[in-house]
């Protein structure tokens, strides 16, 4: 046996008891004849105390362990008369009698504390000792607590955790698969899942009724800032029901995740808003709803009064950030760049101060007076102090432009907090887009999707026009789960599958397996999958979902710990009947 | 809404209640003015019932439900006259008075029965309405009730659940990886885990000190019975631990296990085998302890007596099949034509019938007089009445054949029950096998076992000598998990590899991030992992992983509901840099 103790579990009910601990040398402390070790595990911190000159030998012993050194130690638990009152075991010391190294260490690469002066590639390096840290092993904790109480939760309503294949098929739609060569099948491959989808609802199918699963699910991407090749989804279908039924069990979990991690009670159902209604108000479908400052749009008060470009546009909106009438120049020049940069992509800011005196200025004071000035001030519910910002241009880009401004007046004027947790819906998105470069229509959550009832007849008519019966969770400005009602019935997603452009021959090869079982009475069924990552991520207040996963890959797909991907030997390329090209570029 | 209920929950206490229920319909009966139809869901079977005489319009409708049809039922709950106690809902039924058909159904390709009239093949193909058959639901709904028992039961041991990464590297040791081609490193590839085996001791390095994860694991073999490209495990590791601390812990889990899940409380610890004793009672690290029948050695007392057979052999061993001194000529036959099938491997059999009289006949009679006969059934524990089997050869595979012939007869006699569970731990393997044909030496468990530290000298001296720090959790004759304390010293890593046969320059390629992280304080850890499915079927009762996997692949790896692996387009290998070369065979 090892310890009798962790290091996080001694207190001063203990003192008086001969115990042996185990753990990692934090932090080595010499004052005068004393040495005083921090020994550390992953349940706390243990002071370790030698006297030099009650027993030299050892104290010296004491004095030559470095940092992260692995050690045993066996002594007695003693009152400390300088206490820490901020760690649990900040009462006690352990008077050593015995210390053993188990393991030395070498100097390690950056120090192992939360503010560590290694950078983000050292750490990906040595990831096995940027975990030690104690703000990457919170993460982690958080982590195993979320998954328990979702499996939990998911369980005591009667869903029933099945797991799908990891080895299925690829097919053309949506991101692009990873492959998996088959060696006992030359030239055929499997494909990892970039989702359950079909599987899960084979298994409404199949009776299950309720289904769910924590799982890894897989995109080959062009990487993008904070993607990860591999990610995790919580993932779940329910038989025989409509849309609200499904909102009703889901919003029950996030409440139950809310209330038992984060100690957060959240009365009431979650607020709801339509696609379009979240597009107007907020510029996107993910609204971060902490806070308001809304978009409302100018068109009808501004224009015609002579400024060309308003009244050559498609539409203007403003929002009003508040308190903001007195920013300098240069403040309204750094706005200025914000939106002119290519991924916000307006050609300019129209502002207006509307100042505590009650006066307006404006950039565009030229074309309009200041009794129009306050009538758009009205619109856009601003007091005196308050600075509104106005673009114009086409209508959905303006609003994207719109949106992002929002949220950076949010982050520049600290508008939120972290411990605020603001679920909302996104309902009634489009069930189609039109891709122009491609001259088809592509699904806008997937091809499986159920349009509204009452816009089938639409399908034929206009397509763009058709809602469907799709569903976005979003928790302060995060998209943090979507899902749908999906299509059961054979001739619609035989529709489905001709609109988006599928030959029969196509349809049945890829999706023959899902299209037969629509044969044999499927029931009505829906479902929806978390972004686990994200939502792990948000609940511990970190921005990128690399903070919560223990093993990520950086952003060009690679784990440079473990150094992969990497070449393989000609002989196992050999076997699975696969020669590699290097194409010109 | 769908349902107010299940089809499972409605009782005698709901009688005259207004319900609606949804599900599919299992059986459909008309008796002279009445139909009655068994609708089935998830949760069970509740019986609809429609009058002639009352609402003949409804009940015509009804008549025309075919098997398998998804229908909607609104009606009141009734006292049945004909009560079924067999199931939680036999005592009442639903007089209907509205019914929707939510779909339809073809007649499916075989019956939705426990002893159903489809072929393996046709089932896998259906594996959707496969699913539906109460025997496969069962499976499932056990192995989702084990899940969350192993995850709570872990969690309340402190265990933290960490997702290891599934695009890992290739290795050359062990099995074969399925590998992913990298799209945006062309060339290079990511592995599939055989399992997370490194990514667990990083764990324990990064101070987790208690880990679990039930997880994929992927495995390119050769297909055999019985195994799955990707299966599931339990895979622990702990930090500071012995042997016997793991032993411990794990006991306590199947102890747990088997109190909650299937009622059996098993007292005291778990037996204890060394593999060789394993080897030299039952013939094989995987006994069957259910019941006795141990193979003795029977070399001293039958050498030297003129039969040749037995004097020019390494080794002669029986047992002793109780009861069966009147097998007929037939019988033995058949006995001696399984011992000589090649996978069992023997020359031929020799028996001694010790008869209920007390005399004795052999097939060595010529050799053996009748008292040194029953010197054999002496040694072998034998009763007249007993049957005594001696076979001779090589000592390993004789003791392998007698081993099989063990598990024969206890199938000839259904000497054990599918509810007894008998765990044993099998202790101190060897560390490495020599093989002949690639002359060099290979981990028997893999290459990061630690050595017993008695036995380190050996390593130079005597390598196949040394025994291993590994244990095998063996129930019932199935191996259901096994582990190991690992090295977790540097040089000592270092000195396996080079055993191993791997250059200075392979081991760092392959290894050397573990190598690297056993330079900051690696600690003493150790652990294990369990074959899920296998633990699954044992406690189903099911002989074949395949019945409790949701979506099985068959024995050459192809999933024949969705048709993969498949071919895949030139458009998407190209993407890869990879083309196909189709070898002449």
């Amino acid at each position: 046996m090892y310890r009798t103790h962790t290091c996080g579990e001694l207190t001063g009910k203990s003192v008086g008891k001969n115990v042996i601990l185990c753990g990692w040398v934090q932090r080595s402390r010499d004052l005068g004849g004393m040495t005083f070790i921090d020994l550390r595990d992953r349940y706390g911190i243990t002071q370790l105390v030698f006297n030099m000159e009650t027993n030299a030998t050892l104290c010296k012993q004491a004095r030559k362990l470095g940092r992260e050194f692995v050690i045993q130690a066996e002594g007695t638990v003693a009152e400390r008369s300088n206490k820490n009152l901020k760690i649990p075991t900040g009462k006690i010391e352990i008077i050593v009698n015995r210390i053993e190294i188990l393991n030395a260490s070498e100097i390690p690469p950056f120090t192992i504390e939360n503010e560590t002066d290694g950078g983000d590639e050292l750490r990906m390096k040595y990831r096995y000792l940027d975990l030690r840290r104690n703000i990457v092993k919170e993460a982690l904790e958080l982590r195993h607590k979320m998954t328990q109480e979702v499996r939990n939760y998911l369980s005591s309503k009667k869903f029933i955790e099945v797991e799908t294949p990891m080895l299925i098929k690829s097919t053309p739609e949506g991101a692009r698969d990873f492959l998996v060569p088959s060696r006992l099948n030359a030239g055929q491959f499997y494909a990892l899942p970039q989702s359950p989808q079909t599987f899960k609802q084979l298994l409404m199918i199949a009776c299950y009724d309720r289904y769910f699963q924590i799982v890894k699910c897989f995109r080959d991407e062009d990487f993008r800032a904070d993607r990860q090749p591999e990610f995790t989804q919580i993932d779940c279908e329910m038989a025989f029901v409509e849309q609200e039924d499904v909102l009703n069990a889901f919003e029950g979990l996030v409440k139950d995740l809310l209330l038992k991690i984060k100690g957060v009670e959240f009365d009431g159902p979650f607020p709801r808003l339509s696609y379009n209604e979240a597009v107007e108000k907020y510029g996107n479908d993910k609204p971060d709803i902490r806070f308001g400052m809304i978009i409302r749009e100018l068109s009808d008060l501004v224009k015609g009064k002579g400024f060309n470009v308003f009244d050559s546009v498609e539409y203007i909106g403003g929002i009003c950030a508040e308190g903001c009438a007195e920013y300098s120049r240069k403040q309204m020049d750094a706005l200025t760049d914000f939106v002119k940069k290519p991924q916000i992509g307006a050609k300019g800011l129209v502002y207006v101060k509307y100042n505590t005196d009650g006066t307006c200025k404006s950039s565009v004071d030229k074309f309009y007076s200041e009794v129009e000035l306050k009538k758009w001030a009205a619109l856009l519910e601003a007091k005196p102090g308050d600075l509104l910002l106005v673009l114009a241009g086409d209508k959905n880009e303006t609003l994207n432009a719109l949106g992002e401004l929002r949220l950076e007046i949010r982050n520049i004027l600290n508008l939120i907090s972290k411990e605020i947790y603001a679920p909302l819906w996104i309902l009634d998105f489009p069930l189609l887009e039109w891709d122009e470069e491609t001259k088809r229509y592509y699904a806008k959550h997937h091809p499986f999707t159920s349009p509204k009832s009452e816009d089938i007849d639409l399908l034929d008519k206009d397509p763009v026009a058709v809602r469907a019966n799709a569903y976005d969770m979003v928790i302060n400005g995060i998209e943090v789960g979507g899902g749908s009602i999906r299509i059961h019935d054979r001739q619609l997603q035989q529709k489905m599958f001709n609109i988006l452009g599928f030959t029969q021959e196509e349809a049945e090869k890829q999706f023959g397996f899902l299209m037969n079982a629509f044969r044999y009475g499927a029931p009505p069924h829906g479902g929806i999958a978390f972004g686990f990552d994200r939502l792990v991520a948000l609940f511990a207040g970190h921005d990128s979902i690399r903070d919560v996963i223990a093993f990520p890959k950086n952003n060009s797909g690679r784990d440079v710990m473990i150094d992969t991907p990497a070449t393989i030997s000609d002989g196992h390329l050999k076997e699975l009947s696969l020669q590699v090209v290097h194409q010109k570029k």
